[in-house]
């Protein structure tokens, strides 16, 4: 947990931004998550928000701070000889919630009844969109509306839940604070390290499952764990492939993205894809080029007023330049670029915010997180799915995170329907549909006057370094 | 997945169960647990039940059985371009449905109109507890009751599920098939791997965590993950202590209650505890022996036709006898074992079934599942928490944990209520405050005649053994 101070200081700062408001705001803690039975549950994560203003990493509680008179109350449960028994001692509420700089606090049960008091003198009720089921439940019964209400409405944003409230809490996680730059450095050192011993543990003839349990034992032995299941795979062209079933083969590419989430549950995220035998073959290798080449290229264009969306369409372009130099399309880059062709090739967006989650926020609505005002989704494949586009400010914390993936049943998709009709050369895409995919990824904290990759060592990149660093792996 | 034919029995001894019963038995699998926003889930782990009779290990699943005609129907979506682009190629329902020899499958959607056909017809629908909220939310939008209504009633078992359902599958789930007792054979191997590596990393001046990383490594390697959340404490009194922030110090006594759980979702459940320095006080080994030697007590009276009540309560007299032996009770130790004064010492049950699950069907209802129906739940402490009481029969995997604990708050407790007045040595105690605590955990099947251990291998488990090991581990 952070000092007291810093909680007393968010809070204070959300009540101001939340100034022209009436009513009260309500904040609900996770509680568990049941894998197989109430009593048998997954690792307690506690909500991000609730971490951020209130830093109690423990289930069962709730909050509310109203918003005219600054009263901040906490609700939980004291324990009782039972829950000693089997849990221990625990500090009493009432500490807990001073440990905070939260003045009062109640049983859970006087949540409803504070609840239902705001709603019967007509004050609104702001809330933040459920992450969970449980939440949904809690937020139907306390305030009378169906559970898939209070979801986010996806990437639109809010659906019954509190639109200023989420701009308010947006505002403040978008600009990460020192201290929470350090623990993402952190989070970063740790994600080095399981990457490192991935990278180790390439060897063809081994099962997948061996490397992900190695990498994963190494963020659980110092950190909280994954920050989202980890992607180990030689079918990189498949994004959320997350069966690790397969053997390591010859000649193939393996692409492996996964981060780290620290004990004060901040995030890394990395992306490596290496040739399984240590070895590039030239083609593979001619495509990881240009990955490499966008990726440079977009982290030195990140800095303040410039938007994400202009990276990613800087990095689109270059790329279609590169896919036109080794043949696969043909055409003029900036019109290409404009006609949303690199979409085939990167059907996803350059990157996201990260901090608390691995995409940070994604639970409070895609749109008002990482776009602003003035800045509209676009329909296009890659483009459209790109979900950090604002004009970056000092804290911001990024992925840099280009590929080039050869989907087979994409290229089909679109050599039927005419798509890319005259630019895309399908008849060279034939021989690449057994190819995989190259994704690079680094994590990017914005600087007043440009940008640093977070973490204190940077993971093996150019392809040179990567046949260096597993060529030296075979000799150590 | 088992082959083919063995969902298709399961459903047809299912249906065979049922006989007497009108109506459609519906089941649903899990869906993605959402840890932080939607797309950022906790590890998929299917629902139990749904894997015993269906095997499909992935979300989105649901079923019908027509306890009347027979029919079958699975309910799931194939999936559309963007869905191949995130997850790959997928097979398509109807030949997931033919894999586990389902004649029929429908949309998603479908099972709605389904559901609500049978009910418009008076059909009763049967249904299993929820285990999750995300599976009470479907069951309350199918069924039109509340949330609340679809959860187990806890120990008491169903509250608006079918216990006409609950009865035949607890039935069928209790006795493991061959090709069960294969796979827990398996967990426990994988199991035995995971403490071998957390006993070789004790070492005094290391944090606790580093130890649970490395043995949560092994079982990831290999297997799906940690049956349930590792305990691995120096405070072995509290029972579900999950925090590992504490660095080893020496004198201590260290429990480790873990598990694993293999890639076809069996698991495995042992505990040891182990003197930090590598050898146990006089005083450590003195309470050490008396639950190992309840441990072998509790092993040797495991066969058919006696109940795991008997059982626990063999070993809680004989805990009071060399209780009394080394002084910290006093009397009779037949009236004390009636008077439940064992349940100071180790107020949790000898054991519980495992199988799919740790706690084997805990979401169906602890009695119905622990309890034949001529038995009644005790309300003594210990013996009120016993969660196996049924009387065995070959097929039944039981754990067997016997364990003696010095719960400082507890003993407060019961001093100043009065508990054990007259046989309780509390003066004794006081000097036990800070002893922590011991427990001693196998996983045992019934056999025909008698019981074995599950696992290729025992991990040590008497003091010489364990303090061999040790010894070993230093010079390996």
């Amino acid at each position: 947990m952070f000092d007291k101070d810093t909680y007393i200081r968010r809070r204070r700062s959300l009540l101001e931004r939340m100034a022209g408001e009436k009513g009260i705001a309500l904040f609900l803690g996770n509680v568990e998550a049941p894998a197989q039975y109430r009593d048998n549950a997954y690792k307690f994560r506690q909500d991000s928000t609730w971490l951020y203003y209130f830093g109690i990493d423990a289930p069962g509680f709730g909050a509310v701070l109203d918003l005219e008179s600054g009263k901040e109350t906490l609700f939980a449960d004291d324990v009782e000889i039972d829950d000693i028994i089997w849990m221990g001692p625990q500090p009493s509420v009432a500490s807990v919630a001073a440990g905070v700089g939260v003045a009062s606090s109640a049983p859970y049960a006087a949540l409803e009844a504070t609840v239902a008091a705001a709603r019967a003198a007509g004050r609104p009720v702001h809330f933040l969109p459920a992450s969970r089921y449980a939440t949904a439940l809690t937020l139907s019964r306390l305030l009378g509306i169906a559970p898939a209400e209070t979801f986010s409405a996806g990437k639109a944003g809010c659906r019954r839940a509190s639109e200023p409230l989420v701009r308010a809490v947006v505002a403040m996680r978008l600009v990460k604070e020192p201290c929470e730059i350090a623990q993402l450095d952190d989070a970063c050192a740790l994600g080095y390290e399981m990457h490192t011993t991935a990278r180790k543990g390439i060897r063809v003839g081994r099962v997948e499952q061996e490397i992900v349990g190695a990498m994963e034992g190494v963020t659980l032995a110092k950190g909280w764990g994954v920050s989202f299941a980890t992607i180990l795979t030689q079918h990189g062209e498949i994004f959320h492939n997350h069966s690790h079933d397969c053997t390591i083969e010859p000649g193939k590419l393996m692409v492996i993205d996964a981060g780290a989430e620290n004990n004060m549950h901040y995030a890394s995220d990395f992306t490596r894809t290496y040739p399984t035998g240590g070895k590039y073959t030239a083609r593979q290798r001619d495509i990881y080029q240009i990955v490499y080449e966008c990726h440079e290229l977009a982290f030195s264009l990140t800095r303040p007023g410039t938007s994400y969306r202009d990276v990613h369409l800087a990095a689109a372009r270059h790329m279609l330049e590169r896919l036109s130099d080794v043949g696969l399309v043909a055409g003029d880059p900036a019109e290409m670029a404009a006609d949303g062709i690199a979409g085939l090739f990167m059907p996803h967006g350059l990157g996201h915010n990260m901090g608390l989650d691995v995409h940070d926020m994604e639970d409070l609505g895609e749109n008002l997180v990482g776009y602003d005002d003035d800045q509209r989704r676009s329909p296009q494949l890659g483009l459209g799915s790109l979900r950090m586009a604002r004009r970056l400010v000092p804290g911001n914390v990024v992925t840099d995170e280009p590929g080039i993936y050869f989907i087979p049943a994409l290229i089909v998709q679109w050599k039927e329907q005419g798509l890319g009709k005259g630019c895309v050369r399908y008849d060279k895409l034939e021989s690449y549909h057994d190819f995989g995919g190259i994704r690079l990824e680094d994590d990017v904290l914005v600087l007043p006057d440009g940008a640093r990759r977070l973490g204190p060592q940077r993971l093996p990149a150019s392809p040179d370094e990567i046949e260096a660093a597993m060529e030296q792996d075979k000799t150590a």
